[in-house]
């Protein structure tokens, strides 16, 4: 049922805000547009008023979800290609019109540490894509290969890589044109037409040339993730002056919090009003053992170039520690930019985290610790695997390169191990998991799978948000967070069957 | 001075509210009875106003600050009794007279792990004790001896003990008299005149026999406070619900936070809104290795005798569990609490934490991430030892049992070791790190070293705060938070030499 006029009233609903509140409002839309109108301006300029009214019963009218991290689903891995590029267009095309039923109506697909040959290609395929019908296919998340070895998980050892040449390391693996500054990434966000381009990066920064390449990556619109990293309190803190903007999956695949080096979790922490010098963080050890080299970001190589040519000889020429001496050289003078007070002359916004909230990756109180030390940085995902699908049963299931995962409830391991490989868990159920683990409220969990994500994007003016101008993308939930309807670009895509 | 009528009148200056604000406004104390009165009541009764007014030139006057763990100071320390009590008395007047330059007007002398036939001696000579001209004692905080050996930092080992028999070890080890709630400990706050009795207890839940005691100890009116501690997620819960009221100093002696069994520092995240199974835990190991049986608190108690008597028996009749098993039977119990939703359904309270922010003990990160988490629960303390002395020069002191400590500027370590042994910094320094270390105003951080301790103690209608009624215990800050001068019960006391 289309509108006469191309225009839709959502009436009688709760609508989500920016700051997490839940307002009683109208939402006008444009459907023949697919985006959110100003209904004021709207009726002042057209003089007329929605042919269609959508009586929403009191439910909930929210933005859809966002998630920025996901391996697969529906049986379709985006880590795996097979040497066909239409077998796996048309498996991204699955997941995209199926998982609106979960909520979700943009997506970032996530590629797990790869053979370095296969990133060029499938970088290529994973370029926006947005299609009537379906969720919009944001980009690409790639988780690796410049990771830790020591919080690999379940990455292939095989495949890591250190980035050696710094960003040169970066353009080779991954292709020059899909890191590029200029070409159609960017331009795709411009007309209201094409979908958002999105490029995310979790990488280690204490693997040798991570942290040197982070403010030119961030430079070339790319977002920086900390993740898989055992980065001390000063390198963490200097990837976050060089730009880096989220972490990944945070709590897992780092180091706890320890209260004298609190690491990457600490960053929650972190403060523009800190101007002391920090205690000796716990040295990190080189993940390979071949070489204690190491960049570090360029916000650090200006604080050390002030202490002249010394420092900087010592901090940045390719001095090759021997093997045997675990201590990194760069860290220590990463802490300089500390203890020389340079974190408080600096701007150092906190970076967003990612939180998989399925009751198994972290316990309830360890997520309300996060959440309330931190609440406007708090990005909900699912890191689901190809098995996510609400109707699947428990028990073994393929994987990839011969290996296998149980799925026991929302519990998901390698075989014979107990290391967590992802989740199972639908980012709606997570939402709901998130209000009732942290106690806030429903329109505050919508936030952190919403306005949250599309922030850290960087595009909050068209997706995760109900202001006029945005891509109407709305998800109908009941009062307990239940998804009841999906609309993509204007149109609905999903509605529940009533039982 | 005095003042004619016995009234004084602070104007021109800033006074701390208890939600962390700074007002402009005046302060009325009466310096005859030594207590804070309501202006506009007086004036009506009394008519008649002040007879002294001082200007305190826009200066802060906030409440006297409250340390509950401090070890000693001035070259006294409380946990050494060398058979004459009257030297012990003059060790501790010595204290409460000069510690009011550092913005102390009350404290708590806390006795570390002691020879066991020593505790009923040191607690009666720790009774409740206000004199003029001095900051007031206002009872003891015995930290150990049931505590956890892995945990156990600078307490002896050979005097840890378990508490086999419950409370009844407690009343053996502390005296019966200490912890008796009929007699005149709980007397004592109830004039105006006497000083209010405090009693706080440092233990570790997971020691045998200690969690089933909590509920009658606080049942006494002590504070039970969980410290030098390994338990579980389940475990610390189950002590919070039995009534522990506190944290002592939050990261220090207890296991990091781990995500899937945050233990501990993860009770800064409880919610009440919890009602889903956590993960299972991590496993204590038991401290001596000599047994794992376990007595639980008797909220987890009634969790499992629900369950019939199978549970009961299994959880709480002395099994003794072989030596090599170290799987706590109890804590797997204390979890249940957890699994049955019972947190939801009981009033639970997040502790109190203690934070030694000397810039040392934590990473000024972590002291932001616990602060944010839950302001309203944070005690500033400086747990110092004996050698707290802001005229004090850096080198080797000896401390107690043939031992020595190094002090090297704000550190003070074991001679020879790495472990850390309480701290040399004073409170109102505290208050200025804090500030500092999280962004939060003077008025924010000056709370967490007044209202919060005494909302804590269940003193705050009498300290820590500038409540008609309350005793007139000041502290005059500049608005960086250096001491300019102190009052104990309407009494200037110390007063900084102009320089």
């Amino acid at each position: 049922m289309t509108s006469p006029n191309g225009l839709i009233c959502f009436t009688n609903c709760l609508l989500p805000q920016e700051d997490g509140a839940l307002v009683h409002k109208d939402l006008w839309i444009d459907e023949r547009r697919g985006v959110i109108l100003d209904s004021q301006k709207t009726f002042f300029l057209r003089k007329e008023r929605p042919d269609r009214v959508i009586d929403l019963g009191g439910n909930i009218l929210s933005p859809g979800f966002i998630d920025i991290q996901i391996n697969g689903a529906y049986n379709f891995d985006f880590s795996i290609y097979e040497g066909d590029d239409e077998a796996y267009r048309a498996g991204l095309r699955t997941v995209a019109e199926k998982i609106v039923e979960t909520g979700v109506t943009s997506l970032l697909p996530t590629i797990i540490t790869q053979e370095r040959s296969l990133y060029p290609k499938l970088l290529h395929l994973l370029r926006p894509y947005s299609s009537t019908g379906s969720a919009t296919l944001l980009g690409w998340h790639a988780e690796g290969p410049f990771i830790q070895f020591a919080k690999r998980g379940a990455h292939a050892p095989q495949f890591l890589l250190s980035a050696q040449n710094g960003l040169k390391s970066f353009d080779e693996v991954y292709g020059a044109e899909n890191l590029a500054v200029t070409e159609d990434w960017l331009m795709a966000g411009e007309g209201e037409d094409g979908p958002v381009g999105v490029r995310v990066i979790t990488a280690a920064p204490e693997v040798e040339g991570v942290g040197s390449s982070i403010e030119e990556l961030t430079r070339r619109g790319i977002v920086f993730s900390i993740g898989h990293s055992i980065a001390s309190t000063g390198l963490a803190t200097a990837a976050v002056q060089s730009g880096a903007r989220l972490i990944t999956h945070l709590f897992n695949a780092m180091p706890q919090l320890h209260h004298r080096d609190p690491s990457i979790i600490g960053l929650l922490g972190a403060s523009p009003h800190l101007s002391s010098p920090p205690t000796s963080p716990v040295s990190p050890t080189f993940p390979t053992g071949a070489s204690a080299l190491h960049r570090v970001p360029s916000g650090v190589k200006r604080a050390a170039a002030e202490k002249g040519p010394q420092a900087t000889s010592e901090a940045f020429d390719d001095v090759q520690t021997p093997p045997q001496t675990p201590v990194l050289r760069a860290h220590d003078i990463g802490e300089l930019s500390l203890q020389k007070g340079k974190v408080a002359e600096m701007s150092f916004e906190r970076p967003f985290y990612e939180m998989i909230v399925d009751g198994i990756h972290s316990h309830p109180n360890s997520v309300r610790l996060a959440y309330s030390s931190y609440p406007e940085g708090c990005v909900l995902i699912t890191d689901a695997m190809k098995i996510l699908d609400p109707n699947l049963k428990d028990g073994v299931h393929e994987w990839r390169d011969g290996k296998r995962f149980v799925k026991a409830g929302d519990k998901l391991y390698l075989e014979g191990t107990d290391t967590l490989a992802g989740s199972v868990v639908t980012l709606d159920k997570c939402v709901r998991n998130f209000s009732r683990f942290t106690g806030c409220s429903l329109g505050e969990a919508i936030k952190c799978a919403t306005y949250n994500p599309a922030k850290c994007l960087g595009i909050e003016h068209k997706k995760g948000t109900l202001r006029p101008g945005a891509d109407a993308d709305l998800v109908v939930l009941d009062r307990k967070g239940k998804v009841l309807g999906t609309w993509v670009r204007g149109h609905e895509v999903w509605k529940r069957e009533s039982s």
